[in-house]
This record gives structure tokens, sequence and C-alpha cells, in this order.
């Protein structure tokens, strides 16, 4: 028998309730039946995106929804202020490079964010950057951008907001209309619970105006076809038909935990993995750590690559390592989407059994009961 | 109770193995388990594909893929000879005239084909068309193009063939290297029993010098990127990981019943779509039809567009309407992936009940019965 537990930052944990209802037998995309579902979906995805926009859904990675973003805002030579700062946040230049954009780069150390007063800056220095691309939550280092103070700067400037939500959407805080992001990013396997598959955007009728005059080359990934379908509750081309409705299923899932509750559980799980981490003397990566991902540097003399292979390999929990240059010195616990305390505990007790095996020196349990003093503090309704 | 049918040219029906497979417990993309499943797809990829090329997966629909196919081989200002002759079909010039190619373009009526000599001809008076742009079974018209005469007259020549093949791989003879096919477009949700999201584009190393040189952006879709990825039993970025499982156990049931015997199956099911319809005084819309959609003349006083939704919503049987300019004029059976004989008599048997209904004269059981012929050469084995 092996039993596995899934806590990485996506994919996550797809409900029982998602995968009945994407294992009905298949219909038909181009009917009443799942146009139906495409507009409650839609409905739903405005309420967990807070916004009033249209959230187009595209069957794609979230990497395809971040070069449909590009493609659909910007024309060769257009200028772009690009946040850096992890694998995932130097996604955006790399796409913008293909596109030639004409890029300009705030580097930020790994595991650090960038700070409003240097996006103000760079944009004074660069008023005719039509884009500034953002990262909410940094995947690859755990660490959460404050997007709703970026917002505020470009406020009443002509300059378009775009945020990689991925990771973060479902899981943290992410006002969109209220903070002022004109574009968001996000997948399907996130918070939302549901297969890797399905890109989102939601796109402001400020970001619209450069859709408009983009020239970049697009067909599958055009938000004006994609707005045209959206508007009849319909999708261009043949819809991801099961992952439509496995997402459909996980927002009203969101939905009736209501997105409040579902924020609350995860700053909740955040909160007692860091705990749990101090307890066991390790040293937490993000200098601002996310709710839906702590990533937790390797300690001196501990083989971080062989941490994660053994939890994985000898007891099915799998976490995720440290990609490109973070590599062997951190690890990633997410606590993300489908997942309660014990999933928690859970992984702790297995970082706790291979951290000692491996010759790590702590008191067994310490992690787990620093833990258990934040989930007492649940209350029983 | 409502059973439903689903005879459409795609998406078609999922056979519950799939269903289930796909709703296991989500794992994760980057782990030895998943590339052991993706290292299998791929060799069984190769197997339908009748190909030695690698085959690599895309997360999106099938029109992705061709807008993949077009930015990795030509660059903007590069000719292309695409053949039009249907919906399908002409997607490839559009996609082409976004991405500033330079197309010629060859005209056939919708409902027939391109002969291999117009192909020969227009290549003479187009020697540095760089890649012809192909459709075998246009799902459109359900005509069915001969690929391999096309194929012969490219060979030898730097031109470079381009197939879709998304409606026909795993329903008709596709012999992608015997026959000499460049790159080869298909879908997860036709003949290979899985629900859409998943592109597949084959590509040969001739195809592949075009790769290298095209300057035209790209990257979700850089087959570059999905090479390397390939190379290593991968994808790049995340994978639509239950599709792909989906997939992979579709395609060991098509290795099961062998290719060769679930083209016989195929061209079986068509024979006896045809036999009924002729029984039942209908005309067949394309001159040469596909062995896994047929397109059906709507008899004069019938109502196309009523006769299909009647049939879906008051019976449960879906079957397809024609499209763009033939909307009302035909109708079209999918005789494709997971269906057998009886699949077949319930959508005959449906179209006799509804067409009764709506006043065409005919003798119940004419077109069940024609079938009913046909099947009965089955052996029992």
């Amino acid at each position: 028998m092996k039993k596995t537990s899934l806590l990485t930052p996506g994919p996550t944990p797809v409900p029982p309730r998602v995968l009945l209802a994407m294992a009905a037998p298949i219909i038909h995309h181009r009917t009443p039946q799942f146009r139906a579902i495409l507009k409650e979906m839609y409905e739903n995805l405005q309420y967990v995106f807070q916004t009033s926009n249209p959230v187009f859904p595209l069957a794609c990675s979230g990497t395809g929804a971040m070069e449909a973003t590009v493609a659909n805002l910007l024309s060769p030579g257009d200028k772009a202020i690009c946040v850096q700062g992890g694998k995932f946040a130097e996604r955006w230049s790399e796409i913008c490079k293909v596109y030639g954009i004409n890029t300009v780069l705030i580097d930020v150390e790994w595991g650090d964010i960038v700070s409003p007063g240097v996006i103000a800056k760079t944009l004074e220095e660069n008023e005719d950057a039509k884009v500034v691309f953002t990262t909410l939550c940094e995947t690859s280092t755990g660490v959460v951008t404050d997007i709703a103070a970026i917002a505020q700067v470009l406020k009443g400037k002509d300059t378009v907001l775009v945020t990689d939500a991925i990771s973060a959407l479902g899981g943290m805080e992410l006002q969109t209309d209220k903070w002022g992001i004109d574009v968001v990013v996000a997948g399907s396997q996130k918070g939302l619970m549901t297969p890797p598959g399905l890109g989102l955007c939601s796109v402001s009728e400020k970001a619209w105006k450069l859709v408009e005059d983009s020239n970049s080359p697009r067909y599958y990934f055009d938000f004006r076809i994609a707005r045209k379908a959206y508007d009849k509750s319909n999708t261009p081309y043949t819809s991801a038909i099961t992952l439509c409705i496995g997402l459909n299923e996980a927002l009203r899932m969101i939905r009736e935990e209501t997105l409040e509750k579902v924020l609350q559980r995860h700053e909740q799980l955040a909160v007692a993995v860091r705990a749990a981490m101090q307890a066991l003397g390790l040293k937490l990566f993000a200098k601002y750590p996310a709710n839906v991902v702590t990533a937790v540097c390797v300690p001196e003399g501990i083989d971080g690559v062989e941490l994660v292979k053994v939890m994985r390999d000898a007891y099915g929990v799998s976490i995720a390592g440290g990609q490109a240059q973070l590599e062997g010195k951190i690890f990633r616990i997410g606590q993300l989407g489908f997942m309660n305390e014990f999933d928690i505990i859970t992984g702790i007790s297995c970082l706790e059994i291979v951290l000692k095996k491996m010759g790590y020196k702590f008191e067994a349990g310490k992690g787990v009961g620093a833990a258990e003093e934040i989930f007492k503090e649940v209350c029983v309704e």
C-alpha cells in the first residue's frame, strides 16, 4: 500500500467532488448545457478574481496565459517594465524578449520584493512604458509582493498593471478591481483545485485599449476573439470541456465556503507551517512569506534534493525542492487549495522523520506541536 | 431519466477506463512516476502516428497546435501554399495571415478535394513555397483528401508537407513516415478518445530545419523548447497532467485492439452509415466521404438546424449540424473513437424517428436495416 500526499505549490490536490464531476460522460461544447456551465463558471471566476472584468479561460498552462497577455497588450518596440526576482517573474521578460518588447528590468534579489517607491521611480524615468509586469506570489521563492501598493502608484497613469497570480489566486487576498489591477493571470491547478490545463486572464477596460492597438501576431490567444465568444457564454475553438466542468465545480466549493473563509484557512495553514519551521530551528527563505507556499532554507549539512526525494519516494509525501539557482538550497511546502490542518501536520511530520534520518538535530514532534498550537484556535462551528 | 449518446465528430465519447484513469488522485508532473507515463505516451503516440518523429503534446486545443506549426515553420514574408475547401482548412490561411506569411491559396469547392496535379502545378509556379498546408479529413464537410498522393508530389522537394489530421488520426489510415508527411497535427478529443485540451504535433527532421530558421515569435508553443523537454520524457511548463494520463490510457486501448483493427472498425461503421443514408434516400455531401464523419445533405422541406436540435434535446442523441455556409444544409454523424455498431444504430434510429416526425417520407427502419446488413458481416471471434 502506498498512500500519497501532495503538498506542492501546484498542482494541488483535486477534491473528489471535482474529480467526479470531470469523470461524468463528456458533453459537447456547442450546446445549451455546456454554455450554462460556462456562464456559471464566468460568474464564479469574477467572484474569486473580485472583478467585474471578463475572465477569459484559455486551454493552456499558466505560461500560455502569460504569453497571451504579452501578445495582446504589446507590439514590437513597445516599452514594458518587468519586475524580476524569481523563476516565474523572469518569465515575463523572457516572453517580452521573444515578442520584441523593449524591457526595463527591475532586479530584485530572490526572496525579496520590489518596493512601490522603486516602481514609482522607474515609471518616472520611463513614462512611455505601456505595462508593468508583476507577480503576487513568486512560487519559486515563496515571497509575496504588495501589489495593492504598486497599483496605488499606477493610479491615474496610462500604464497598465499586469499581475501573475497563478499560485496566489484562491489562496491569498487579491482585489482586482478595488486595488486596480488591469490584467490578472491565473491557472486552474493551484488555489482553484483543478488539474492543470486552463489559463485564466481578467482584462480591464484600460487594458483593452492596448489589446486593440497591439499588432503582435496571435490567433489562438487573441483576446478579441476570446471576448466575442465570452460575451455569448462560449469559448473560441474547442473548450477544454472536462477542465471547465471541474473548475466550475471547484469554484462552487469556494463560493460555498466563501472566499473570505478560504483565505482565512490558507492564512492559518501558512502560520502553522511557519511556526513549525521556526520550532524546528529552520529559517524561512522569503522576507515576506506568502500564505500559499512556504520556502524554507535547507539546514547546513543536509542534502536538500535528497530530502525532497526521500519524503516522496519512501513516504509518499510530495513537497517541492528549489528551482534554478535555489536547487538543493530550499524546499517548499505548499499550503494551497484543498488542504486542511492534517494535510499540513502530515507534511511537517514527514519532514521531521526524514530530517531526523538525515542527521539534523531537533526534538521530534516539536514542529508538529507548534502547528497544533495554531490549530487549536480553530472555532468549532 | 435522460440517457445521452454522443455521435459528433469531436468531442467523442470518452471510455469509462479513460475517465477513471483521469479521476485518480492527481500526481505532480516533475516526478519519475509522471515521466514514466509520458515516456509510454510518447511511444504510443508514435505507434498511432506511424512515425519515428517526436510527437509533442501541447496543452491547447487543435487550433493551438495549428498555430504552433505555423509559428515554428515560417517567418514573416515566407511563402506557403494553403489548400482551402472547408472551415478548418481555411484556418491554416487565417493563421498564416496573422503571422505575415505570403499565402498562395488553392480554392477547392466545399465537399470536394484538391488533386495532386493541382498541388504539383502550384508548386511549379511557387518553387519558393516553404510549406504546403493540407487537411486529411475536413471535419466541416466530411471529405477525405488523398494525402499519400500529395506527399508523393512533394517527395525530393524542399517544401515541407503539413497535414491537419485532427479529426482523422486514430480513425483513418495515416502513414506519417511511409507517405512522407513532415508535420501531422492532431488533437486529443477525436479518434484518441480523450477530452479536449491536448494538441499534438509530429515533426520530421526535414521540417526541423524550418523550425531552426523561423523568427516568428513563440514561447509557449516553441518546438525547440518542446523538443528539449521531450528528449527527457518531460514537457515544458506545467503538463496537462490528467489529460496526458487519460490520453495514455486511450492509446493503450488502441494498441490492445491494434491500430489495424481500429481502422477496420471505423471503416465498417462508416460504410454502415453511408448505406443507411442511401437507404433513406439521403444524399451524401462529400465527394470522397471520410470514415470518421459522414456529412449528409438535409432533404428539401426539412429544417436542418431543427433536426439536430430535436435529436439532441428531445432524444438525447447529439449529432452535428453544418457550419458556416453549410448551416442548416447538412448534418454530420461522427463515427469516431469509442463507438460500436449499436452507437451507430442508435444514431440512425433517432435520425429516422425525427425525420419521420418532421414529415420526411420513407419506410421506418430502412436505414437501420441497411446498417444491419453491413454489421452482420462482423466475424465472431
